[in-house]
């Protein structure tokens, strides 16, 4: 039985995880936090989870989490979560971050796009990218996973096969994502408040989101050449769910059937993508660990669709696969 | 051509007076404030206002707006409306108050309901209720109107032919209403957080709602006896509209027919409310200034259905019927 | 491991099902049924369980599923359901019927409501009514069980122990029901049709839901006395969840404490019933098997408040719940 | 007082082109048609107008419409709009037509996008298309106009301006929208589907929907230049609204300011099109009839965003103000 922690326990995605590893036959959580004063029970916060977890929400330094668990989860902001990290993975623990602070591997693209200096400068570059999709070896035995971001999640499984196979051309990729609410994290902002974003679709963020150096680092990374995409991110009226329309040219003739067949075939013994004729929509992946793809060539131009649940395989689910990894349960357990 | 102003810009009721106005041939707004200290331009504040309305919201003492208008319209929060209010009237200007500082007739009973003592307690009793389908004659003289709140107007138009008519018992009438989420304003709060509203529905304020003693005034004031009412306020993840669902028990039998023609007689000759055979639903009002009734017996219990926009017909519309009324345009004008 | 069948595989509440008894340990999913000629794949038919189930939705006779299974949920219509149920029983299948035939032990009672003649009226007054709750022992040892209806689940457990107690009034309880629009099943409608309901409130069906004999026949069974009700349901623009406020007149001088205690107590070893200080909301149920209950006392008035999704506690849920008892696996167990 | 009549009134254009024509000074709307059998009355079919419009829904041939109208509105489906429009204008009624039949001015493009043969080949190309943005003067004296695609409207106001001052470059131009289920008309489909569209997000026709070669012929007639896209549409949960990101290539060093004045400079004088800085949402033009429109420069991509309610300018607003130029009237009445 894994001992389990959760940093910064009172948003989504650390809601969505607990209600997985509830699931987890060898998970135990033993330990919540969050910076409120009055350290609230776990069912005051989330009630779906009252009667289920009982538990309150510490208000306490990490490390004396560290003493109660295995294994912790950090919800907590970027800069906070690398200035945590480092005393957790001295004391021996093993950590999976859900923030961006260890996803980029140069200390200098990090401050340009989140606008600060990197906390933890000297482990940027070393740390595993968390999507086991590309990386399942270096997760299993990594200290710490760097849970990748909900967006990249979604483009990278698209592009990253057909780059791989040299089918796509690596310059000006340009990514078209669509996300639900919950991507925008549990702080009540006008933007999210109910009546300004209910019935409307926004851009936000053009050219300035900070996933798109994610993106092109690894997908450059996983295909072994210079990628680089044009990022728009749009917010949907809905809860959960991410889709994203990529446009890319081919760099050879190739056909719709060769496209999927190449996806098909990375895929195949990747439990969590379904590679798929139709046209996906997002509500076939909500709440599920699975990453739906399609194909199409329109005008020579190549289009792949691919969405996820954003809460789940764009953040909780993905790191309860990584933690299955890294502690050798099945792939798939409690998912 | 009628020079209005408007206190307290910011908010859904403003916004959707302001648009009522701009379709009014007799008008002219003149003047906007907000407590915003860098006085933004109303296209900032309500994009869709952009192109259509070149005034900044000004952060001013509200006389300073008397000097520019003939007409204003208080969208102020209870408490800050009753301490500008005098003033205005002091300066012979005509005031219609969205707020409810004037709806309650009793200092005492503003006091309970509202925590506070009322600033203005001596006008408190004198002031006429805005809920044009009983009060045209006063309207049509009145320098203050106090603007009915949303719910008492859904729960009022259903109820008070039939207590008018002795049909049905004053007392413990059950009102089970249901709003959209405008209802609750603009200042973003976690209740009204996009996913935490968004597919769920609750009661809240259950017993203690505000709106409560202003039925119960109203409805004893038409039907010249104490009603005495039970409230429950439910929050729907809708922008907008109120659907109120009243059980009371007959006095005398009564048929179906006989209470929908207690209605449709009473509201012959006011253009805004609708007797429906059919079971309305709060779409077939939305954007209108209409409120829409049907009665049912089920086992011997009187059951109303009403329905309004609770930003039209619950606020920004009746305002603007009333203001029609006090300066002898048409009734229906803009409307 | 138990091979389990499921007849009208289409629909929503089949659709959960299946989710939910994927999870399931000991079962398997062996047999699918619909109507449909061409006899699709189930992740053609929900895309959702694409990769994760590999049957068919065959085009069969009840018979044949029954060689391939050891207990069936039925999913069919009502008045189809119990023309086949008979020959399942003769095969000495154990059979959990989701829909409503076997619910009202009065075939008369079903002919009125319903419009039909019951096609198996000698079985009518002697099936089990699966609300575990309250029928624990019976559901045991059933062959078949009739699956409660939604709304019906949403106000017994909320007003049955109050009822046993003694606590209040048994006559003319007003039911006022709000549901999201699974409810009204996968047909396309035009009430179901997205722009019709989206953004819209209604109440339908006010005093002729089917729904209503039942509610009166299992609380007038569990409370041993007689009870009637005011059943009055509405159409909610959210995907699932029912909440359910109820008002009854106290037989006694009673407190809140009092009843919330009374609540409490019935529940204690019941595992899916929340009692709750707080006023719920349906998402603090959505895709759980919980309901959640409170209470309130307004003006001398009982007032509960009860949610569940009416998929899962409402149906698919409960429908595993009680298969549970049938094989004496724990009674939570994929819950 | 100019007479209307409209052919197919069931939809939701027919309907939002009844309330826009019900605050139009110069507008009777004298006859309604349907091709159901009851011939029911406007407020049966649309509540929202039951008191406001005193018409039934006549199941009769056209040309008994063109008795009783000036002007008529077709709202018929492509290809029964072709068959009856001829008859009108033989008679010498002005025509909108909100149809695709006459839009493209091509009868072999139409045959194989439409699938069907043209049913009035002769008229096609000497139609005028219904943007008044740019077909303003041939709009004025037109007998018969083509009203625009909603799609094509949100594409062609963002790009024709850029394409016609040669700053990008017309081939390859990518085309992301984003509609609201309006759009997909009043018939009930699984798609449409209340539980099935809401919380979801997909794309759909992929590379086969019919605007396509409307937004094509149309930036190529105003741009001198062959224009070639790739539209890509999606289905957003949301009643009305659409939101268009377009990405092509500079073809010169250009900015964002240049891109914007291009844009504001050709807008300057036509009132429904408003040029923003900051990145607009559907909300902010539903209910109007303005299409908002930006620009963003990212990594050498030009990037604009447009949205406008599809059901107003998109569709029923535009109507009216091609209604307004071909009569004469201000080019906002009503609007």
């Amino acid at each position: 039985m894994i001992r389990v922690g959760i940093l910064g326990a009172t948003g989504y995605t650390a809601f969505e995880l607990m209600k997985i590893l509830l699931r987890h036959n060898d998970v135990e959580v033993t330990a919540l936090t969050s910076r409120q004063e009055d350290e609230p029970h776990v069912g005051t916060v989330h009630p779906q989870l009252a009667g289920r977890l009982d538990l309150h929400l510490e208000n306490v330094e990490p490390m004396s989490v560290a003493a109660k668990t295995d294994c912790i989860f950090s919800c907590l902001p970027h800069g906070v979560s690398a200035s945590v990290i480092p005393h957790l993975l001295a004391a021996d623990r093993r950590v999976i971050d859900f923030g961006a602070d260890y996803r980029l591997n140069d200390a200098e693209v990090y401050a340009k796009w989140y606008g600060q200096r990197h906390p933890d400068p000297q482990r940027v570059g070393s740390v595993v990218y968390g999507l086991p999709e590309f990386f399942r070896e270096e997760i299993q035995s990594a200290q710490l996973v760097a849970n990748p971001g909900c967006y990249p999640s979604s483009a990278i499984l698209a592009l990253a096969p057909l780059l791989m196979a040299e089918l796509i051309d690596p310059s000006e990729i340009i990514i078209d994502s669509k996300s639900g609410v919950t991507g925008a994290g549990r702080t009540p902002k006008l933007t999210t408040h109910y009546p300004e974003c209910n019935e409307s679709l926004s851009a936000y963020n053009v050219g300035r989101h900070r996933h798109t150096p994610e993106i092109e680092q690894v997908l450059s990374v996983v295909a072994d050449k210079e990628v680089s995409v044009i990022f728009t991110p749009h917010l949907v009226p809905m809860d959960r769910g991410i889709l994203t329309t990529t446009y890319s040219r081919p760099l050879k003739p190739v056909s719709e059937q060769l496209l999927l067949d190449t996806l098909r075939e990375y895929y195949a013994d990747r439990p969590f993508v379904r590679v798929a004729e139709h046209l996906p929509g997002t509500k076939d992946t909500v709440g599920t660990n699975f990453c739906d793809i399609t194909v199409r060539i329109v005008r020579g131009c190549v289009i792949t669709i691919s969405c996820l649940d954003n809460l789940v395989k764009g953040a909780s689910g993905v790191a309860v696969q990584n933690f299955n990894l890294m502690y050798g349960f099945s792939e798939t357990a409690a998912l």
